[in-house]
């Protein structure tokens, strides 16, 4: 295959990073990575990837380079800045940014890539950790059908479900809809689970009706059983992050001017967990924020 | 069995009722119906069922009565009033509510009957009429492990999935606790398709995405694809039906001193629908009631 | 005047009701009072009132009967039951209920009184039980002129602000909304006040900017300097009353079809208040129950 | 006075700025002013100023500069920019900002000056553009008291009532807990008056008893009734400038993990109006936003 003559950039080893950067030195493409902690790059040299000092440098070593920073500050000035890989790239190259960042970001970066002739693909990520370190991600991809077959093999190195939403912004949009309601399902599962124990029914009977019903979802069927429902409330995703991307969404939709009223008053709830100190706690957590505030007993699956 | 023995009297003989007592005479249980339109009662008659004049006939023909009623009021007044079925119905004999009320009122009406050792029990329906009428429905039942094997042949008579929540009373918080979930489901779906749309993302794919990660949701994966998204807003539940089931929730809730803010604001979102004209619509249109305040257009499934 | 020759009835002596029944009996009118504590009713009778064992026997004793009442439930059966006031009050007779009720009971009462030939005066006083003591009450009244005319001396004896709304209905209705915007200025004020103490803001300095602005409100400048504030959160009006006031108002604009997103949410902060035990402080007391949420000190006047 | 000999520097001369620095000017203050318009430039000249043609320009020939721009964006360009008035000014110069920032901009300018030894304060206008024009502004005044002072001429001269909050950072935050509550007073009042309308109550007799209780609030006594009552919806202040300001505010309290349901709901509702096309209205026409959501005429004073 043609791609596979692509030379990678990696900027951003951290918990999500370090794991999809391997699962692509896995698949033997020539990879060049950047990070500030020595620690994740010195295992991925250990797996055959070279080191560069910065940014620029990866930039001007690889075809193709993906990005998976912190949040919007980060990617901008990674991609954007005067010494930035934007600035660096070679003609023909490609950028895949993915961090979860606001439409208003995503479409800078494609406007100022498109500006130069450079790719760009906004491909942020789904699933958790340790998904990532055994390259079975979800991504939600923008990019034009050509930038999309270009990246495809590493995508497919780095996931096993690919989604190819549309062009350039597509992904990060569908990624905030869908956190949207992965999101808000955590408080009103709290909302439901909290009222079910103040009513005092069984956890257990109440759980079998509603997977049998519409009532059901994802977190509370697939999230839930093996978080809060079984006393783990370790973060897997943690309130803060959630608030984090709550507050991109609704910020988001004010700009389009399209109101969320549960979004807004379900920020505001993880808003008042954190100010309460649950912030470092999983978003199924919620359930027990919740029941803090209505002074009763956090229901728990038995045994 | 002994339970074949009971004479069944069944008042309520509405659109869900109709069909519910119909599978009881089905299955040959000796049955006398009540109800104020002669219509239903010329049907059940045919089916052969025998009739009588009112409440207190039903009770004093019957061992086990079987109210399917509107509301709270008219549940009262038929089991509680000076001439209703507690004071007519034999020692021994049972009262099974199906309707939808709150839970203080079926606090009220086990506690009236246990007071005259009479039995009872709470078994809320789900589902949608057509499974009425092939006794396909769903019950939450509240009741002791003795009525409810006494009333067990009459709801397998009428339901193909029974739940035996726990004592009386827990049929009736069960299904809030259900249709608190099912109903706000729609919001968030709606909050979650027009931010979808006013991005410009593309239904199906963004559909496909969801489905797939733990935003799905029974609303959004079984109900919505044949309605509101197939562009059918005939009510299989109303948006009237769904704010007065909203509207028992918080009350419910803020008497539990439980506070439920999604709740409590979906509610305004669907009072806002109301007063906009979308009453009479299917629930799943309050995506388009939701649009409608963004000036964007509903999105719609392909062909 | 013609007035002076009406035969008053009073009915429930409680915390308000005894200082206003004692206002009347002051102008010298004839007074017969009912109240099923002894203790009230013995305190009319030393200012010269007649007392009745019944509210049947004070309609029996009376050409305008009073009420004052808890709620609706009492309201209700006091005016409507088999053996109440409507059922004894003589031709020509008038009733004015006093009591705070949803505009559903205050019509229900005007209809069965007028269907009877009988006047009909809402009339919920504002104010609080000082007031009454001293004759000071506010009352916002529904009434036709004529019935206006004819209890205007009751309602001079008992208060120094009256304003007659318009016909039959109206001062319920006056008193949900001035009520919704008196009790939903307690949350605005401590979500402000939370927020400044939040910035390290000093609190005299922040008043005095927001009491020159349209940003003032006569909660924060009358009511709150005295109460919470000063450190006194004992109840003049307590949380759990505004919370059962906020749950009338949002029933009466649900089923008006009118969407109130603010006092949807603000009843949500009073039931959380409520379930972390605040109900029983005075309403301003939400800015410590808001700054708890938050994990910050609630900020007092010096001195 | 010493503070006279100052030279003063005055860059953004928009709709509210141009007025701020005339006044400057007619106490003689010697100043340079600086826009990208050349027509309120010209107006200054007239009176006196001189101009420059850069930010830059300006600092080099004041003493103390003085910035009056749309928001953080343009603030942090032409102060902290490369080229901008940090970089520029003569040391013992002073920088007040009078922009509507959020608390974090506020911060990262003090800081800023504070390391480089230039003075800073942040004074923040409260009042209209017509207010502005006659010298009549109000002042919500972060600085130190030496700097205070310096600027206090300069803050006469604009307006007609100084608050000096604290130290610098305090007028930013104290601006955005004025605005909070003046900006949600205008929903508040919407929805009561919406509910007043609905239940068919007379406009003028319900304000009436409100203006006597605490239901009362600057909003609706001072400029309800020269605005949306009196039919006229033109911006004196915006929605869609109410609407950036509550996101300020709403940013700001999530950083500071502060719930603030009310003013979560009250930007969806802001953001609804928007979505509807209200957006270039005065902030008072909440009302008639709200009561086209009820399907409601909007309530009018008379003649």
């Amino acid at each position: 295959m043609s791609e596979s003559r692509d030379k990678i950039g990696f900027i951003g080893l951290g918990r999500m990073g370090r794991g999809m950067a391997s699962s692509i030195r896995r698949k033997q493409h020539p990879l060049t990575v950047h990070d500030i902690a020595p620690g994740p790059v010195a295992a991925l040299e250990e797996l055959g990837a070279a080191s560069a000092g910065s940014a620029a440098a990866v930039a001007q070593a690889s075809d193709v380079v993906l990005t998976m920073l912190p949040g919007p500050k980060e990617v901008q000035s990674s991609i954007l800045g005067t010494d930035g890989i934007l600035a660096n790239i070679k003609p023909g190259g490609l950028v895949m940014d993915m961090s979860t960042v606001d439409p208003e970001t995503t479409d800078a970066l494609a406007a100022a890539c498109a500006e130069r002739g450079i790719g760009f693909v906004d491909a942020p990520v789904g699933r958790l950790a340790w998904h990532a370190d055994r390259g079975e991600s979800l991504f939600m991809v923008g990019a034009s059908d050509a930038d999309f077959a270009r990246v495809s093999p590493l995508l497919e190195a780095m996931g096993s479900t690919i989604h190819h939403c549309g062009g350039p912004g597509t992904g990060t949009r569908t990624k905030l809809v869908n956190n949207y309601l992965a999101i808000i399902l955590c408080q009103l599962n709290a909302e439901a689970l909290s009222l079910s124990a103040a009513f005092g029914l069984d956890l257990e009977k109440t759980l079998e009706v509603l997977h049998g019903t519409t009532a059901t979802n994802g977190q509370l069927k697939v999230n839930w059983p093996n978080k809060v429902l079984a006393g783990d409330t370790e973060p897997g995703f943690a309130i803060d992050l959630a608030h984090k991307d709550l507050s991109l969404i609704v910020q988001a939709a004010n700009a389009a001017k399209v109101t969320l009223p549960v979004a807004a008053i379900t920020r505001e709830a993880f808003s008042s967990a954190r100010g309460r100190g649950w912030g470092q706690k999983d978003f199924s957590a919620m359930l027990d924020a919740q029941c803090e505030l209505a002074g009763i007993k956090p229901p728990r699956l038995k045994g």
